[in-house]
């Protein structure tokens, strides 16, 4: 029935918010407990709440409602300045993490030669490490006050950027297997949509200016932006096979320089945390289910864990500090981007299909977004703690 | 794929605040445009939108929201003094449709000696007209800025009450069929959820009052108020049998006293204007096919839309006459309580289940939705337009 819904919903955002501030209290940001309380009311613990094509959809919202706000609030001038230094901590941090996946594979089953089954084994393992998931990063550092800064944007334009070149590595490795899937076709598609969105976001921002001084602060302003995100979200992932929430992100930088802009991030930010945030973090505890784990999946997961949280502090770090930043900037680069998420686990059930992953890996992967959701933010806290508090000495 | 969600969401909530604000233009409410919206979007004309699990369940949210905002608007004095009122006004508008519908069917296909099969197909037809949908009114009258007066609170609460009955008479029909459905167990569970709803709104009253004081403008505040909502309109539906959004609008009055009520719903507004509103009344208009009736039913849904809208009319607006009220506010009654919406449905849906109904008559019944939902809030309009003028006069 439509009505049980409100079960789940009641339960999410009421442990959700409860676990929140008990975080908050842990000097741990709310985001962490958010999950911790999916993992509690989910089947691993409780069982309270079960996920539902309604929750999985939700979830999508609340993600791409992150998204949107993220680009809401950016700083066009700062991310033209760190569009280059980006490009070149996605590539890093698209590299060592698939370099240290294949060796780890091949480390605990033993090498295959180039080419072989084996191999392509090995080399999927490294793939899902790629993608960095920055929702999570970004609430963490929305709620740190630090999103908006260089470090802050930076991260969040090389997760995008790092997004775009883990599906062409993912494309281009399922290219191997299947003759359907063509890694040239994938590049050409992302490209067109950079494209259409650079010609289709101009005239968007000349209609939303013109309309907001003529009306603002009006409702419709607000929704009129919602549904650019939700539609651009659309459009990314069905016309041109890009993460959804890459849509909206682009809606938001769209839209991050008319006069309004602060307005419509405000109305969104109070759907995103009376609602789909809190839906969307409870729900990556609700997707796991911690009790059926064996002896030796746990240890592969612990190496898969360890590897893809220090390849990606390594890989983006070292790039970091290559580009002067200081080294506790570079080190909250890293860090920022070690979450992985959503992204990981459809790269994972794309190389299900494809014949590349055993089903029974998804346990590493969720362990991944598990760890790296809870520790990111932590990390992140304490290392700004650290420059506040020498500030102060 | 879960971001197929994105571009219906996008076309609805577009597509309802153009005709919304042209419905503006025309001195219409918003919410008839909204719910042309509907019908020009989905499968009757453009066919863009399709009826999905995922829209309906956002539309349940939506009235529910709807339902929960305006308990939280709600004067409790003026309540418990309209209440004896309302309830009268409830039992006529109840009782005129029921012999109406019932007389409808008879005129048209004959009558049938009571206890035969022809007979309760001709009580059900008055029992589908049985029971006011309030939300559109709601809507309407917060457009015009009328919801907390003596009129709009009287309609709200005859409305509410109304519901109860009507659902009372529809398990006592179709108990004559059925031998599981018992009109006295349905009564004593209704008295047994007012009564919990009574004893847990005072200790969440109490509750809420203390944690308010203490932080006030709390964003937790508003989420739990939301989760108390969703709570109990599972409450209501799962453990009672009564419908989802009497829960909900009890949860607004429990909390409608407490010193953040207008902050709590102005959050709940925003959560509605921006998306679940719009979505739940297009919905309307999208569960409507109105391209394939034949002349019979069309002949015959007429009748029924002009009984069902006068028989609340003279049952409501009688009433209210008999209950002191002057004739233009009597009219006003009637008016406001002749919308019909899902609870019409539902209750079409139940007497399908229960052979008591063709599938045929739905088509009536969606008319009536349709028509009782677009001309309510136009005459309402009207009718205080006229008001407003006599007063400047």
């Amino acid at each position: 029935m439509a009505y049980d819904i409100f079960k789940d919903l009641a339960i999410i955002i009421i442990a959700a918010k409860l676990f929140g501030l008990l975080a908050n209290k842990c000097k741990a940001p709310q985001v962490v407990g958010q999950i911790i309380a999916g993992l509690l009311i989910g089947p691993s613990v409780l069982g309270w709440v079960q996920q539902s094509e309604f929750i999985l959809e939700a979830a999508e919202i609340g993600v791409v409602l992150l998204m949107f706000s993220a680009g809401l609030g950016t700083n066009l001038k700062e991310l033209k300045e760190t569009g280059p230094v980006a490009f070149l901590l996605a590539c890093c941090g698209v590299f060592v993490p698939l370099v240290g996946g294949t060796l780890l594979y091949m480390g605990f089953y033993g090498a295959s030669p180039f080419g072989t089954e084996g191999f392509y084994r090995a080399v999927f393992i490294g793939v899902i490490m790629t993608a960095t998931s920055v929702s999570i990063t970004v609430q963490a550092l929305k709620e740190l006050g630090k999103l908006q800064g260089k470090t802050g944007t930076t991260i969040l334009a090389a997760a995008i950027i790092d997004d775009v070149i883990g599906m062409v590595v993912l494309t281009f490795v399922i290219g191997f297997k299947k003759p359907d899937a063509n890694p040239g076709k994938v590049a050409l598609l992302t490209l067109a949509f950079f494209a259409f969105a650079f010609v289709v976001g101009i005239i968007m921002y000349k209609i939303f200016q013109i309309v907001d001084e003529k009306y603002p602060h009006s409702k419709a302003i607000s929704i009129a932006g919602l549904a650019l995100c939700f539609g651009l979200s659309y459009i990314a992932e069905h016309y041109f096979g890009i993460a959804d929430i890459t849509g909206a992100y682009v809606a938001g930088i769209i839209l991050c320089s008319i006069n309004d802009s602060k307005f419509i991030a405000d109305k969104i930010d109070i759907n995103s945390y009376m609602l789909f945030g809190p839906v969307f973090f409870a729900s990556i505890g609700l997707k796991t289910n911690i009790s059926n784990i064996t002896a030796e999946i746990l240890l592969f997961s612990l190496g898969f864990v360890v590897v893809a949280l220090i390849a990606k502090i390594i890989g983006c770090g070292l790039m970091a500090r290559c580009c002067r930043f200081s080294g506790s900037d570079s080190l909250k680069i890293g860090i920022g981007m070690m979450t992985r998420g959503e992204v990981a686990l459809i790269t994972a059930q794309k190389g299900l299909a494809a014949g590349m992953l055993e089903p029974v890996y998804f346990t590493s992967v969720i362990l991944l977004i598990i760890v790296s959701s809870i520790s990111t933010p932590i990390l992140l806290k304490m290392l700004y703690g650290r420059d506040e508090k020498k500030q102060i000495a």
